[in-house]
């Protein structure tokens, strides 16, 4: 049966023309037959009606999977450069020359990222073959980029969670965005826990912002001990021994750290 | 907890430029607290590293998600001509005149049917901005076209379905082909049989004839009483006759209705 939601094989590649001839030919006939049958048999039927509305049901399965298929077809175009109308180059800062830069198909960019989608619609950007986008790293644009077109290319490793975030903010590519941000709160520890939370707070993470003070506040003992408490400015130490959220066995830890901070700042000015 | 996958909120919609700058600007501090991290805590706790990989196990469900919404999204810019590059054009006959159109991205036409790939990479339509299609009709092509950007938008009805599968056939659009096949499949009746075979047939839908063929079979007496068994061609009949998958309590049924058929064409002759 054909119910199955198979697709058909399909026996001439593009010889089309053919067939399509022969359908117009046969066209009036079997109009006529499927006129008959829709008056007299499918009107009547509710047992037909049923067979034809469990075909239909199946919609939502199938929506998903042909844009999943979609997608992955229209990477592989991408890959051979097909139809592709525009490529981008990133460099790392406002000076360096740009690397050779990622092919991409400029509607699927801008479905994916409101930034592309300004980009090829309002700014000079949108008439010019080749793109240069400044302050983000090549490699992270690159992995941006095979994101859009096949998410589960993705790989966040410890060496890479900064410059994916940095340029999923800038170019606005929410599901980067979150999966990079995940990938730090779970790495939460005692000694980056203050330098998570100032990543976040600059990429407005807000989620991974709290989690990280949260994080800061359950753990403050160990934090106190860290090499990053020792490097905070005196603006953000103020502002986190002023929080009523820290949980600590007695105030003396935290003396003892701030007299360790104090130190290390009189020992750095002289 | 940023482990969930739902995308962090964006502050400012196109202010990136700004915290990009910020994020250069601190770079070198925040770099020096991860590698901090990396070294002294993600690599020694297998409990965070399991965390992490927990992260990315979701990525199935996420892939999907992500084809989802970004085929939803490009459904939008159609809809709003946004980035759109090709215009379509139907005419029914090759003589009637093309009607409005429908716009589209050729990359995504591309990606849904090898019929749009190869004209609009091998073939003169690669660079016209509108491609007239003949032996389409204008409602059927416009429902294919949806359907690639949104497919849960096709309707398949009694009225529709052989235009659709004309031409699903002739685009290649694998998807809206099994939909109209497995409409026609659970339509079968004793009235409509032999034409969804014959249809079937003619556009090469392989299950689909043989289920109507087998439905023909099990069916033949209520079969034989139908106008289509009456308008059946000679060779057709002959044909039908031949196999010895016919289920009939006895042999005057057939020979009674070949008679009939037989008086029919005789009348038609004269």
């Amino acid at each position: 049966m054909d119910g199955n939601g198979e697709p058909e094989q399909e026996r001439s590649p593009l010889g089309v023309d053919n067939s399509a001839a022969e359908g117009d030919g046969d066209r009036g006939r079997y109009s006529t037959l499927m006129r008959c049958a829709s008056q007299s048999s499918l009107d009547e039927s509710s047992q037909r009606a049923a067979a034809a509305a469990a075909v239909a049901a199946g919609g939502g399965v199938h929506s998903t999977a042909h844009a999943a298929a979609l997608l992955s077809t229209l990477a592989g175009l991408r890959r051979d450069g097909t139809l592709a109308d525009v490529r981008l180059q990133a460099t790392a800062a406002a000076e360096a020359e740009a690397a050779g830069g990622v092919w991409a198909h400029r509607a699927v960019l801008a479905a994916a990222s409101p930034y592309f989608l300004a980009m090829f619609t309002q700014f000079d950007e949108r008439t010019r073959p080749v793109v240069t986008i400044q302050n983000v790293e090549p490699e992270a644009l690159e992995a941006i980029i095979e994101y859009i077109y096949m998410p589960e290319s993705l790989v966040i490793t410890e060496d890479n969670v900064q410059a994916l975030l940095s340029a999923a903010s800038l170019l606005q590519v929410a599901g980067v965005r979150a999966a990079a941000c995940g990938f730090l709160a779970a790495a939460l520890a005692p000694d980056n826990a203050l330098g998570i939370r100032a990543f976040a707070d600059l990429h407005a993470c807000r989620q991974l912002a709290l989690a990280a003070a949260r994080y800061v506040h359950d753990h403050f003992v160990e934090v106190l001990e860290t090499e990053e408490f020792l490097a905070l400015s005196a603006d953000v130490l103020a502002q986190l021994l002023d929080s009523d959220r820290i949980t600590v066995p007695n105030e003396e830890v935290v003396l003892d750290a701030v007299v360790r901070w104090m130190q290390l700042k009189i020992k750095t000015i002289q």
